[in-house]
This record gives C-alpha cells, structure tokens and sequence, in this order.
C-alpha cells in the first residue's frame, strides 16, 4: 500500500531511438499507454537531455568540423581531438578550466560544466560511413524545449503537467555527477521559501531550494548512463509550485557570476 | 497503478519532536506502523540531519559560548554574533570566505557548506529561559550515525535497510541549496560505470554518480523545511548498490581538495 501522499518515480518502458523530427510527446504517451499509464494534471515527465538533442537534431559530425587555432592549441592540453575541442568552444561563452580529461566551460546557456555538455555516449552513427563521429550537442534553448513538450503533451492528453529537461554534471567540493534541470516548463525551478516560519516561529534563512535540480537528481536515479538506459521517468504526485507566467524555467537555477563567490579567484578572500 | 520497477518516495507521518537519547529507530518504525508500513529489504531510510543531531544531543547554548578573539574579528564581517561564530569555528577546520550573510568553511568531516551546517531554525528551546539560544550542530560521524540507525532498524524488524542522513547545502554555478548525503549505511554513495559500454558499444566516460546525493536530493524533495516540515522519508523500489566492507558511507561523496580545481584560486589556470 502506498500512501496518499508518497511521489512516485515511474521510469517509462521501451522509449526507442529518437530520431530528428520524431513525435517525442506521442512516442512517450504511446509508451506510457503501453504500461497502462495515462499522464494526469500535476505529473512531471523528467527526459534525458540526450534524446531531446537527438529530438532536435542538435548533432555534429566530427568529420565536418574544421578546427580553429585556438581549438588546436586546447586540444593538447585537454588531450582531445581538436575537432571535438572546436565544438565545444563553439557551445561555449567562456573557457574556465582546462586540464587532461578536464575541460570546463560556460554555456552560452550559462551552464559550468565539463565539454558544455557536448557527448559522445549513446549516439547511434547514422549512416555509418568510415570516419563519422557523431556528437550530441545541448539542445539550445531547454526551457523552450520542455515548453514546448508540455503543450504538445496537453494537446495528446488533455493534462496539464511539467516537463524537466535533465543532465548529469560534475560539482566542486563533492564527488560525482548529480541530475541537474537544464530545462523545466510548469514548476517553479527554484523555491524561495525565506520569510517562512519554522515550526517554533523562528523565521526561516537561506532556504531557497533549487527544486528544479532535485526532480533532475531524483528522475536520474532510475535513468542510468549505460547499456539499460531509461530517458523518461514519470514523477507522479510531487506538490509542486505553479510558476508565474512568463515561466522563466531552469534559467533560474544559472548562478550569475557576480553572486558567486567561487567563480573567480579576485572574487575569493583567504581568512 | 504502479509498475514494478518505480521508486516510492514516502513521506513519514506523525514523526514528534525528537529529544537527545530518544530511540529513534523505534520511533521511526512505530510511525510507520501507524501507516500501515513495514519496512522491507530494500528501503532506505532518509533522516533529516536535524533531528538526527538533537537524538545525539548536538546542541549547543550560545549562552555558554565564550568566542574568541577570532571569533570577535571574524562577526562583523559574516554579520553575525561572535558566539555564533565561535561555535562555527569550533565545527571547521578552514574558513574559505566570509562576508555579510555568507560564511563558508570546510568542516572536519570535510563538506564545505555555509555556517558548518550549524543551525537555529526548528530547535525547540529546552528550559526556555531567558537568553537561551540553541544552535544544532552536525553528527560528529554521520556515516557511523547511520550504521547505528541501520543496526537497530534491523533489531526491530529484521529487514536490511539502508540509511541516508541529509542536509541541504548551496553550490557553486548554481542557485539554491540541494539536498547532500552527510552520511549513509547499506548503499554505495558514489557508483563507478567508468568501463561500461552504452547501448552503441562506445565505452562511457566520465560517468561517476553520486547516487547518495540524488537520494539525498529525493528525500529532500519531501521534507520541506518550515512549519509542515516531515523529517523522515522512506524510499521504496529502489535499486542500489551494496557496499564493500567496511562501508565508507558518504565519505566517497567528499572531494578531497586536492582533486578539485576549484578549491584554491592556486588551482586555476585562465585559458
């Protein structure tokens, strides 16, 4: 028995490869359909960032890449192919750090994370010629992806749901990559609860709570990176908060640099 | 309708305050009786650090705090009362910044986070006298916290659980806290697929989870943090893995300093 109030994390059975153009809404509705699932108002569906690339057809081949100076340079230092190095630096506003195995930049998203994101796994080669390298770039605007699923989802179904776009990156101070939302449409991503009482009145600092990225880590429990790979888990039941319109999505979950302490060595101070 | 292979996320109704010396597994176990819950091989057990901290009687008295002469050159820059600081100060073992409403150090369990994790809000004032302040700290042992809950869970019901004990702390690049694992028993914190192959047969990269924090994250989702605040959540379906003995719990979460890029600006290199 499960009660009432619990959420449950649904992973979505037998999601096939996604190709350009595909009806991404109607091949998940089909499969929920398939697992006796109906979507229902307040339901969040988290998918893996990877098939909504592929979705949007946001892929390179390497083969097609020429290499800057620049990228030629990088490429040593973070001992990969200059290729791959230009097509990062083409997803990316700023280098931040680069190191062999360890190439951090900011997205012209405003995300940190290592190769912006750009990644090699699970791309099927299509076409398959001698030579192709396909790589997965980050869709370019997720908030208008997952805003655009929520509407085609309540066209399919009549429900008013959430969408999460979601990744794994890598953090400072801790071990491992979390979920995180690059995308959300319909929840508000980040939750200011400050002004609150607790429950001995005392008014309540410092708890703005990026919901956003905990739906993400929650959904990416049960999505896994390898061979048995799951890209849509239904979360079902979770009390979310109704964003004001227009919804500014995970874009609220982008630390802008001036607010953060360790972006940059002159906004540090030893003690 | 559930599937098989979802994960519930189950709220724990009815959880009292809780005192220093309380046995806490029991009254865990009685409150999911009283939902009609038994725990089962499998679940894991997310605590809420606070109440894990006021069963060990982590609490401090500002009242009895006598601050320093660091602790007094250190206030008015984190804008916050010396005692106050003091107590963080007797929590950390470095201070990585300081400034009006921000003070962030590296505890000695090595988590870097604001204020050591110490913590006025939703402390009950025992004795309630005039002047009384009540701050809670951090389990000394976290993961040693959650080995004892783990073994007295299954004293009182046989089955072999896991236990998580969460906190929420802020990040770098990021807006607003997310839950972290401070300590865990029975699952493995930081699972390694480096050397798996994905659905393609391309070897995955990179793909180090910290399944622990993710838990952390889920549970967090539920337990809110003001006047409704549910500090027990059990998770149901899900698949972990089983650690190696002796279980290192959440330390894996820890990044050494050494390892991370980030953590001194003598780290940085601009490109």
């Amino acid at each position: 028995m499960t009660p009432d109030n619990s959420v449950q994390l649904i992973p979505v059975p037998g999601i096939p490869l996604i190709k350009p153009g595909d009806d991404l809404a109607e091949i998940i509705t089909q499969q929920l359909a398939a697992a006796n699932l109906t979507l229902q108002d307040g339901d969040v569906v988290a998918l893996a960032q990877k098939i909504v690339s592929k979705n949007e057809g946001r892929l390179v081949n390497l083969r097609q890449v020429v290499a800057s100076e620049r990228a030629h340079q990088i490429a040593p230092l973070a001992d990969k192919d200059p290729r791959h190095v230009q097509v990062i630096l083409d997803e990316s506003r700023e280098v931040i750090w680069v190191s062999p195995g360890i190439f951090v930049v900011e997205t012209h998203h405003g995300f940190v994370c290592a190769n912006a994101g750009v990644d090699r796994s699970n791309i099927e080669q299509p076409g398959a010629e001698e030579g192709d390298i396909w790589l997965a770039l980050l869709p370019k605007d997720p908030n208008q992806s997952a805003a655009t699923l929520k509407t085609r989802f309540k066209e399919l179904t009549g429900a008013n749901i959430a969408v999460l776009i979601n990744d794994t990156h890598g953090r400072p101070f801790r071990m491992g990559g979390v979920g995180v939302a690059l995308g959300t449409a319909g929840l508000v991503a980040l939750v200011d609860e400050r002004g609150e009482r607790d429950m001995f009145g005392y008014t309540l600092q410092n708890t703005v709570v990026a919901t956003g990225d905990e739906l993400a880590g929650a959904a990416s429990l049960l999505m896994g990176q390898a061979a048995e790979a799951t890209p849509v888990v239904l979360i079902r039941g979770m009390r979310y908060r109704q964003p004001k319109q227009p919804d500014t999505g995970a874009a609220d979950l982008v630390r802008p640099p001036n607010k953060d302490v360790f972006r940059y060595p002159a906004n540090r101070k030893e003690f």
